[in-house]
């Protein structure tokens, strides 16, 4: 389903602004479509849509549930085409999973690469209930030389020149892990269109791209799959590094629910001196988030925050609060998580030509004023 | 409720951006918490939550339905507190209400103002079910020498250096009039967080300020209404015109839902050739939709649209369709909407510094490919 349309079509390739080069008006409609988390948000230990982070790569398709199919095919010995009642008559589970977009911290990176020009906001945590996909897969008796299993969505555009329908590979052994679902709801209602209606790839995890929405097709392959998404847009490039390592699973991070209230403008923080309980989210897609520590003097301290409960849902961020007794003065809150594999949020980004995984930790500057 | 804490707050002014100024991080951190509706969704009669624009002004506030309480006093003979019971106990009506920011256009202005940058995507449309507020306003007993109706929301922020509850002013007719609704639903269900919740003011017809969000005051007043949002933050100002006229009902504007697929990075679209149905949505607070006129070819040449139904729905925006015979090439596709009081869009935008009713035409180029 992937072709390539040739240099006909005017689809610049990847750069890097310039130095005090401005966000411009292709990364300002990005900007305007697809949006991040509310910081205030991370109130909701489920992220109600429209709060929950969204990227659209192409157009949000239009799609019609009665006629919607599932093919599966490729490497595997029973092909099947599968609608949305034969996916609701199997067995449904329910999972809280943390999906955070690869690209998020992009726009805070020097150099900036330029692309949708995320700060800290692209996260959400939502209810996926669906079907898990191993079962489906060992249905369709899957080649034993088989590798990569390829999941491609209904959203068709051009990408650096290649047309293409959005499509993401994964190893046969991801793919048949069992937290992996086709989901129908989110939070217990059907998909929102943004959100893949009707069936969405969950990763539990994994960055966002890896969780496929508008699912129409899973093809088994007995080759590495080479697909643009795969293959040149998720790497971490650097000069050093032409084809890069891949992006896969969510680096830790913490965030804050700013405390006091915003200037409109500048979205600067301001507070009454006193007691403040902090609180904010961590997550990890690589190993259960362990610690969180706080810093209320831009670094030179840190002290630990409580994280709290979680162990039910594995694949949600936590919930962490410390009590912050606020004095009058300028103060810069920061929150650094590590998780279970002892990997920890570094103090400075770490540079890659696509703006990938950044998780430096988060700095909020607040005014704490005399009264 | 509105108080002002003076300079010692770090809030800048309103400024304009210098020639060539790129969007700022500031502005960024607007556009990626705020968004709008990304154009394919104008397929949607009515806009889900999470495609519909919204404009948060400082933070969604956290608000416990159980407790939450709307209190009428000021210039009225029966001051009264209602609760969410009280309010749902009333007569109910559903309105479908096309809302739209005042700041809509702002980032195509030359200069540009810098606030929340919208390109042409703040709008949306719901179906409002509430209360009428009339009737409660009339229960309440309003002084015959009342001018103006303060409604009151429950955030609370800092704009250029005024710390305040958001708070916005009618006057006493436009308060009382029929169409006006206490809603305490979007499209059937609980208002989400970033609409209101648990409830809001809707005035069909204008821009989103007057909507209040949130909404906890209504303050009668036997004098007209100085808050911050009426007399500085919603006004179109010019070098002429230091006060500027308030901005009221929503100016008419048709978007076009792109035809074909986009490029990732520049949203630039291509299209196959051959007969397309161009539709989009047109609408004014002003006056009905009258007329939609389309051009292909960048304004050499216009014709008529098709303007369907929309009796039924008089706050809301209404379909229109338009067969264009796509040939090899560059185009540019532009929508004109014209209103029953003979109010039709500008072809160049009216510039004012605060970037306010923007309602110039879309622009939509495209290039038809080969084959």
């Amino acid at each position: 389903m992937t072709t390539s349309v040739g240099p006909t079509l005017p689809s610049l390739p990847s750069r890097v602004a310039e130095p005090g080069e401005g966000i411009g008006l292709d990364e300002l409609a990005l900007a305007t479509r697809n949006h991040g988390l509310p910081l205030e948000a991370l109130r909701y230990d489920v992220t109600p849509p429209g709060l929950h982070y969204v990227l659209v790569h192409y157009d949000i398709p239009a799609i019609d549930p009665a006629t919607w199919r599932l093919e599966i095919g490729g490497a595997v010995r029973r092909p099947r085409t599968l609608t949305l009642d034969d996916l609701r008559s199997r067995p449904a589970v329910s999972r809280r999973v943390t999906l955070e977009c690869a690209g998020n911290g992009r726009a805070q990176l020097t150099p900036r690469p330029v692309s949708q020009p995320w700060l800290v906001e692209a996260v959400g945590t939502a209810e996926w209930t669906g079907t898990p996909l191993a079962p489906l897969l060992r249905e369709a008796g899957v080649d034993p030389d088989a590798v990569d299993v390829v999941f491609t969505g209904a959203d068709h555009g051009v990408e650096r020149g290649v047309e293409q329908d959005y499509a993401r590979g994964l190893s046969c052994a991801d793919a048949l892990r069992d937290e992996v679902l086709l989901a129908y709801e989110m939070n217990g209602a059907p998909l929102p269109p943004q959100h893949g209606f009707p069936v969405r790839l969950v990763v539990p995890g994994w960055y966002g791209m890896a969780h496929v929405k508008w699912l129409v097709g899973i093809d088994v392959l007995a080759r590495p799959f080479e697909g643009y998404q795969n293959t040149v847009a998720y790497r971490l490039l650097d000069d050093r590094n032409a084809d890069g390592e891949p992006v896969t699973r969510i680096r830790p991070r913490a965030l804050i629910a700013p405390p006091g209230w915003p200037d409109f403008m500048s979205r600067a923080r301001f507070a009454r001196p006193g007691r403040h309980v902090i609180e904010g989210r961590a997550w990890s897609g690589r190993a259960p988030v362990t610690g969180v520590e706080v810093s209320s003097d831009g670094g030179r301290s840190w002290q630990t925050a409580t994280v709290h409960d979680g162990d039910e849902h594995p694949w949600a961020w936590r919930r962490w609060s410390y009590e912050w007794d606020a004095s009058p003065g300028q103060h810069e809150l920061i929150a650094r998580a590590t998780d279970a594999d002892g990997h920890a949020q570094p103090l400075e980004p770490d540079w890659n030509r696509q703006g990938m995984t950044n998780n430096v930790v988060q700095r909020v500057p607040v005014t704490v004023l005399a009264e």
